[in-house]
């Protein structure tokens, strides 16, 4: 099974690629090649047992060597995100739609040529969504994005499903829920603080709660994400017929519950968070809808959600080490 | 007010144009200026008290001049129809998303000039949902289209969504029922026979009827969907908030009612309509929602619908002629 992964260089990418060259297969089936695509240059991956291409460009301008002839499968990731998108309009149109476009124009080559159709495993958003904390959204919820980005993932979204109706691709569209704990540093994504109140702490740092202990967010583990993008990319996609989106499973969870989870793993840590209201940031983020009741995603096996709990321990077994190396800090 | 039609040599794009010349007003304004552009020469509309202004060029490489600085409204219909899109990909995403995208373009350009976001009144289409002839929508159904006029119709609607809630423009999206009757000739598209069955034996022709007399589909008179344009031009869009799209009174019309309201008007006409059952077309036009409960559109001042009977009179004073002579018939 020939691979590709658009975004490889990413947080879900990287950690994608690391599941399939440890292992060496995707599901039943033997990896014997994969393409790591980004805009800038992706880990190297030496243990591999089968060939890794490594190639650095611009998706909406997608060469024909990221999705070669034969290949099976590809892990569309790439994206400009929502601040970013919000800053720079043009830049977001670039790679969520147009890269997009590239993407299916590089399909139907394939398939014109007599390929097989490639499944494509797609990373959309709850940010699709608008619907705020009091929404429960059922899986036959309208998308009425409220930001560039959300805009540009859904209508993505609809090129991608309209080209497997076509034939010229197999999309699986995966609305994911903010994903935490992200490693790295505090970015200017309104949702930072969300990884950050469970990370930060857990370096020892101080950081700024800019909401209520009540607001809550639909979240979803980086372990659960890059589970469901692998189930996505070997699941039987007859059964979706023309509609091939998939909203998941995630978890509802408060400022509270998280900081809960945090105290349980390291006692007292939730002391260096500090309540500092910022209107700005809680306008944005409490646009988002907070709950989803994701009936579909069970019924086509994505699996359920481990507790909050197991999501901050996975943090600290992952990504705790290499954050701390990443950031100059000094080892736990 | 300086009015621009995209798409306008097209049915209602001249059909709107013939209103402005006639009238010289949209709503309590007076016209200074239309532009009309298609892909093909508009008429002339000798009688206007105001510069008319006819280009011809491709909407996706839109020139600056369909667009002037001043542009107050623009009513954006150029598009690549369903049966067109489907044989055509690179057509239909051509005219359809890329055509719309290059009229964002051109707005934000009048914007970032310090000009007022141009009104934009949009035709989008039932197209873009699926849900077949046990269906009713509500207003806040779900967009997944069948075929990739309604995908492209969709994604175009996100677009000018999200560049409203950015302040490039000032959109009104108008999801418009089958428009009946339609002069003309009968065409390729698989929604070809619900105008023909009325306007051929009206000609005195026959036609065939490729579905049973009980098939339901959602409809609207051009003289109603001239209506809605006009008031999408200058009704007041603060209170649509991010949602700028709306799902219009249409009526839901079997088959048999649309004989029945051609022999009130021309008594056994309808003889001339001869069942063939065409399965082809049947499986396309019954995955269309027959129905909606459009309840948004009342709030926001649409117009209700005529009785059935109207739109059959309607043809024959406004289009029938005007049919006759296009096809060489002799007059009535």
């Amino acid at each position: 099974m020939r691979i590709t992964i658009l975004g490889g260089a990413g947080f879900l990418g990287r950690k994608v690629a690391r599941h399939l060259t440890t292992h060496g297969r995707l599901g039943d089936n033997e990896v014997t090649g994969l393409v790591s695509f980004d805009f800038v240059e992706s880990p190297h991956w030496p243990d591999a047992d089968f060939p890794v291409s490594r190639l650095v460009g611009d998706i909406a301008e997608l060469p024909a060597e990221a999705v070669p002839q034969s290949t099976d499968v590809i892990f569309h990731l790439a994206a400009v995100v929502s601040a970013q998108a919000e800053a720079d309009y043009d830049l977001g149109m670039r790679v969520n739609l147009h890269g997009t476009e590239a993407l299916v124009g590089a399909c139907r080559r394939i398939t014109a040529a007599g390929g097989k159709p490639p499944r494509v495993v797609f990373t959309s958003s709850i940010a699709t969504f608008s619907g705020g904390q009091d929404a429960k959204l059922l899986d036959d919820a309208r998308q009425v994005p409220a930001n560039s980005y959300g805009a540009e993932k859904a209508a993505a979204e609809l090129l991608l499903a309209d080209a497997s109706r076509r034939g010229f691709l197999d999309a699986v569209l995966l609305r994911l829920p903010t994903i935490i704990v992200r490693p790295g540093r505090p970015n200017r994504a309104a949702s930072s603080f969300i990884s950050a109140i469970i990370r930060e702490p857990l370096l020892g740092l101080e950081t700024d709660l800019p909401v209520g202990d009540a607001f809550a967010a639909w979240v979803a583990s980086p372990r659960r994400a890059v589970d469901w993008l692998l189930h996505a990319a070997t699941m039987d996609t007859e059964q979706m017929g023309i509609d091939r989106s998939v909203n998941l499973p995630g978890i509802s969870a408060t400022v509270a519950h998280m900081l809960q989870a945090l105290d349980a793993v390291r006692p007292g840590a939730s002391r260096l968070v500090r309540h500092v209201p910022d209107p700005a940031i809680a306008d944005i983020v409490e646009t988002w809808p907070a709950a989803f009741e994701a009936m579909r995603a069970r019924t086509l096996g994505f699996s359920p959600h481990e507790p909050l709990v197991d999501v901050v321990r996975a943090f600290v077994d992952d990504d705790l080490e290499d954050t701390r190396a990443e950031r100059g800090l000094p080892r736990g």
